[in-house]
Formats: C-alpha cells, sequence, structure tokens
C-alpha cells in the first residue's frame, strides 16, 4: 500500500486500485527502474521489431529485467512467470500482459508458468461463489490458451488443483512472511480474512519452479509480492524475482483509473459481441474532442485524454506511422470523435474475432497445458523437495 | 489465549502451555463443562464399563458431550475427530487421547478421523526441517495405528498429503476468520508467520467431513480452535462441534505443567527400552515421599504431589481397589517411594512393549487407514463440492 502523507489521491495495493495513478511515483515508492531506450534496444539482438506494449511503454518499469538478458547471452537462460485471478470473464485489458509474455516466450523460446489464482479470487470477496469461480476459471484457462504459447513449454495450474505441489513451498515461503510485513506490504488489516492473508505465499512459489531467473510480466499493482520474494529468494538459495511492469489499461470511461470487472461500462470483454463493442465504445469511451463538429474541426481533440486513441496507442494500432498520422489529425481537428471510435471499433473487433476462432481451436488441445505437454507432464511429476534442502 | 489480568501465572493456546494450569479456570474461561458423574453414567449404557481416562476425569471437561450421546441414541450417529502434530516421537501423554478415542469407536462403532498436521508443526518452528517433520509423521502415524481402530472406519491423513481435498474447505473456513478474531484467540502477534495464522482453516475443517455431529477428545489446549468451529459451523449448515477435554500428563518433573517432547526428562516416549523408563522414574519422577525412610515411615507420603501415584492413578493402574490401596498405603507411609516408582516402572515397561508388538504387527496394515480401507478409500475419492452449497 502506498502511504504518502501529502497525497492519498491514489491507493495501490494487488487488490485495489483507486484514484488516478501516478506512475512516476510508483517507480519512485516501489523502488522499480524505467525501461529505458536502450534497455528496449537490447531486445532487437532477439527479435525483428520489439512488440508493440514495450515500444509504447505499456511495459514501462522493471526489476533487474538487465540481469535476465545477461543471463540469457550467458547461456543460463531464465523462466517466464504470470498470472490470472479468475474472478471473472476477461476483458482485454488482461489479456494484454498475456499477449506479452507470448511473445517473450517466442523470442526466447523458454518456459511459461501461468498460475490461475482460484484460491486468491475466492478468499478475497466475500460474495464470491467457489463454482462461479472455478468456471471462471476454466473459462480463462481457454482464453490464456489461446494466444498460442508452445504446448511443451507451458504450464497453466489452478492453485486449487496443483495444491498438492505447491503446498509444502508455500509453508516454506509463509515461514518468512511476518504478520508486521504482510500488513505493511499488502495493507491487511484485522477484518482481512486468514486466508486472504496466507495467500502471498502462493503466488510467490512459483518463482521457484527452476533455479534459473524468473521473468515475471505482470501490472505494477503486483509488484508488493516481488518485493517479499526479492527478501527472501536468496535465503533459499534461489535469484531474486524479476519483474517487467505494465500500466494498467484505462477504462473507456477515462484514463485515470484502471478497467475492472465490476465497472463493466468501462471494459471490453473478450466475449463482446460486434455490437456491444460499437455500443461501448460510442457511449463510453472518454473524449477528448471539442463538443461540436465546429468547435472540433477549428480546436482539434486532445489524444492524450481520450480513450479512443489511448487504446489505439496502447495496443490496437501498432504502426508507429499510422498512429502519429492518427495523432496529428485528430490534434488538428481533421479526425472527428466518431471516426477515431469507429477505427478503433473495427480494430478491436477484428482483434476479438481472431482471439475468439482461436479460443475455439485450442478447446481441444487445452489439456497440452493443463496436464499432458511435456513441461505440464514434468510438473505434475516433480517433487519439490530439494526445495528443502534448508540453506 | 487466556486473559487475567489478576492473575498472569499460566498461558494457554495451542502451543504453549506455561506454568501451573488451573484447570477450573480454564472451564470458566473457555466456557465449558464438567463432566458430571450423572454424564459418565450415559456411557453404561453402551460400555460394561468407563474407560479409566473416563473414570478418573483425565477427560473433564465436554461441550454438547450430552447431544452427541442424544444423537447416537436417536439413531443418528456422530463421528470422532482427533489429531497429532507431528513435531517429534511420540510421548505417553500424546497417546492418551489416542487410546481414549479407540475405546469411543468400539463402544459406538462410529467413522474415526485422524488428522497429523505436518503443516501445522513445519509453520510453527522456525527450526523445524521438512524432512524430519514428515519423518516424525511417518513414525507417529505408526504409533496411533498401533492402537487397534477399525481399517475400515478409520482414515489417518497427513495434511500436506490429503491437502488438494482438505484446501477448497480451508478456504471456505479461512473467509469466516478474520485478523482480529484469529489473533484474540490464538494470541497471534506481529511477529507470527502467514503459515501459522493461516493454519487454523486446517485444522477446523475436518469437523465437516460428515453431516453428523463431530466429537473430538483432545487435551484442553485445543479448544481455542472448537471456539471458532462452533461460531460459524451452522452457517455452513454443519452442527458445532462437541468436544471432549482432557487435562494434560503431567510430566515426571511435576504435576503442575505439561509433558513436553522439548524436555525429554520429564516424558516416557513410546520407543523408550525399559532401562531408560527405570532410570528416567528413578531419576525424575518427582516424589511426593519423605527425606529419608524413616521419616516416610512416620509421617507418609503425599500422593496428590508424587508424579509416580499420579500417573497410575491418570493410566496406569485402571483397578479402583488396587489404585485406593496404593493411596493409603503410601499416605500411611506403608509404601516407599522407591516401592512405588517399582511398581509404576513395571507398569509403565509391559505398556510399552505391548505397544511396541502391536506397532510391528501393524505396519503392513497402515495402508488401511492412510489409503485403502473402506473409510479411507471413500475420502480420497470424495470431493467436497458439496459443502460449497453456500448457505
Amino acid at each position: 500500500m502506498i502511504k504518502n502523507e501529502k497525497d492519498v489521491s491514489f491507493k495501490i495495493t494487488p487488490w485495489e486500485v483507486e484514484g488516478k495513478v501516478n506512475y512516476d511515483r510508483l517507480v519512485k515508492e516501489f523502488g522499480t527502474q524505467y525501461i529505458t531506450e536502450n534497455l528496449k534496444k537490447r531486445f532487437l539482438k532477439y527479435a525483428n521489431a520489439l512488440h508493440v506494449l514495450l515500444r509504447r511503454n505499456v511495459f514501462f518499469s522493471h526489476r533487474d529485467l538487465d540481469k535476465v538478458l545477461d543471463d540469457y547471452d550467458k547461456g543460463k537462460g531464465f523462466f517466464l512467470y504470470t498470472g490470472r485471478g479468475p474472478s471473472g470473464k476477461m476483458h482485454i485489458g488482461h489479456l494484454l500482459p498475456i499477449l506479452f509474455t507470448k511473445w517473450l516466450q517466442d523470442i526466447f523460446d523458454v518456459n511459461v508458468y501461468i498460475e490461475i489464482t482460484d484460491d486468491e479470487k475466492y478468499v478475497y470477496s466475500k460474495d464470491a461463489k467457489w463454482k462461479d469461480i472455478e468456471k471462471y476459471a476454466d473459462e480463462n484457462i481457454l482464453d490464456i490458451a489461446a494466444v498460442g504459447f508452445d504446448p511443451n513449454k507451458t504450464f497453466i495450474f489452478k492453485d486449487s488443483e496443483y495444491i498438492k505441489h505447491l503446498y509444502p513451498l508455500a509453508l516454506k515461503v509463509s515461514k518468512h512472511i511476518n504478520l508486521s510485513m504482510a500488513r505493511a506490504v499488502f495493507g491487511f488489516d484485522t477484518t482481512t480474512n486468514i486466508g486472504l492473508i496466507f495467500y502471498p505465499s502462493l503466488q510467490i512459489v512459483p518463482t521457484f519452479f527452476e533455479r534459473k531467473r524468473c521473468l515475471i510480466p505482470c501490472a505494477i499493482d503486483q509488484d508488493p509480492y516481488w518485493r517479499i520474494q526479492r527478501d527472501i529468494a536468496e535465503k533459499f538459495g534461489y535469484h531474486k524475482a524479476s519483474i517487467i511492469h505494465s500500466i494498467f489499461l484505462p477504462p473507456l470511461t477515462g484514463i485515470d483509473s484502471k478497467m475492472s470487472t465490476s465497472k463493466p461500462e468501462g471494459a471490453i470483454f473478450l466475449d463482446d459481441a460486434p455490437d456491444d463493442v460499437e455500443r461501448k465504445i460510442m457511449r463510453y469511451a472518454f473524449s477528448g474532442g471539442q463538443p461540436t463538429i465546429e468547435l472540433h474541426r477549428r480546436y482539434g481533440g486532445n489524444p492524450d485524454i481520450d480513450v479512443s486513441y489511448q487504446w489505439l496507442y496502447i495496443f490496437f494500432e501498432e504502426d508507429d506511422d499510422k498512429i502519429l498520422e492518427i495523432r496529428e489529425k485528430y490534434s488538428k481537428g481533421e479526425l472527428l470523435t466518431g471516426e477515431l471510435k469507429k477505427y478503433l471499433i473495427e480494430k478491436i473487433n477484428v482483434f476479438l474475432e481472431n482471439h475468439r476462432n482461436k479460443r475455439e481451436k485450442i478447446r481441444d488441445k487445452v489439456d497440452k497445458y493443463l496436464y499432458d505437454g511435456k513441461l505440464a507432464k514434468k510438473m505434475w511429476e516433480i517433487s519439490f523437495e530439494d526445495i528443502f534442502t534448508e540453506r
């Protein structure tokens, strides 16, 4: 939890993002590093081009990303770890780190572990029903698998299903986190239930799945877990986790917050029909344009607060020339808000149709990620007893 | 944790028993009931005689034991649940509730669940090594199985091994226990690790293994768990747990505390050789006798503070006439401390030899309790999803 007596305008824990997020302050207070242009350039050794989310600074901050690349260059390798809390249907914001993780796997050809935190989502919400969480978990897994991870180098697991393997390691982690630390880092209070208090142990465990460095693409609100992991990892004889942090995809309703399942008017879900997408964007996407066409033609729009423009910039218009052209035309008033929205709607609908096609095709193959693929099979056979070689 | 500002001479949590235990005060402060002679008599409907531990008030307190007997009389039945924390070798004090549970199974012919809390013991002690805990768990299971439970109506499970079944239920329990409650009931503080804070959920889960009433024979220090269980059980559509509480078997070194593995001079372990038993009793068993034989013959001994007498009374001399005779002779000085000790040594060594014979014989059959017996098999096949029918 961010504590700043001078400015309480926002609050970030893994469960709450409130107010206008000041990313500069997060970087400073969490003690992370910006991803510099030089660091970005190192990726061009492995890829023809940078992923749009990296190029456009959606992934903007990191811890030890340079060390991961060093290890890779030295032939030591690394592994990727990310996750999803299955509290509901997935929206586009949820898919971005997954897509980015897939890109990293493609260029580095490394193992990917994806934790589905059904336990967390069940204990977090007073009203959550287990059956709903499990249903969402299974649906979310299809959405994740759809992005096309290597079926022999990717293991997707639900905490509750894989718990026999996770639990002894989680206990070991839990012994290194006392209540005082957990309260300071996660903002737990006297009303927090003891399931949620234990949960951080479970999220930290997969960073110890291999002895190599672990690189975690995730939104910056997850950083508290990694701060704790980095406190204890070396006591276990493991590497401190490396992280590559993203901003939040802004909700349609305005760029200052985080897209949320609980505010459906601000989010585009992966199963939204083309009509829904059109309706939501037309109705809710916050516009940086002028109140009338005449005023817009005269004064131009403001792309920096225009959510449609931001979405195109962040992800949906990968072409750098094209996005610059849109920016200029919109700023000058040559492009109207309605036209901008129509452009975004089409981009989103093409993306979603493509995603859903892949999702249907993966349905029969999803067991590869869960049980049968080379890595998954190994993970179901493995015992983590070796981690109990106490150091 | 007992809070009493006037008298801080003792402290009881499931992990610490310090100072002279005042059982009357525990009954009052925990809000339990004494087991009355009338309640004891109800057992004579099912058994020819009362178990010595019940007759001699080692099991002295209860919650809703009368309701369990009512349910049994009405044909509704009930089930038994007890446990063992495998932090080391078992001593005689650990075996008493197990022996008593076996007697209850014999007379009522009901299911017994025995939880081996390897998770608890691992997270409780900073220095505990997982491999040691697991080794002790396996050894302890043999000692428990040796008492001869019905192999088709008894399920012994290690938490870490059975966790996939326990975990979703534990999460559900955990949602009903907030930090404030956990601190008040268990005395957790800011230095407590988050594994131990979560653990009470796991100990409560087995009370929901059946929809019948659950009767728990245990030492009274375990009562905090059941107070929480009783707070939440009815919200789940289950019965409040019923408990039958024992005092602690006093250590050899004096009647005022609890036998402890960490003070081996005060405990007789189940694997102590006859020589060890003799040496320990002769050397450490606190005597209520006089300093010299002459004084003893003249003034007599005090059986109420004499540990050898107490052990005979509590468990090792079941014959009521015989124990009364010993008491009288010892009080009058006719029986010397050395003689009393010799009598106890022989009783203990016969008991231990018998126990170890049974332990060797059960080795090949222990899988019945763990995996193959009728109840164990069912428990490995069961899914507790029905408990998620939220109420």
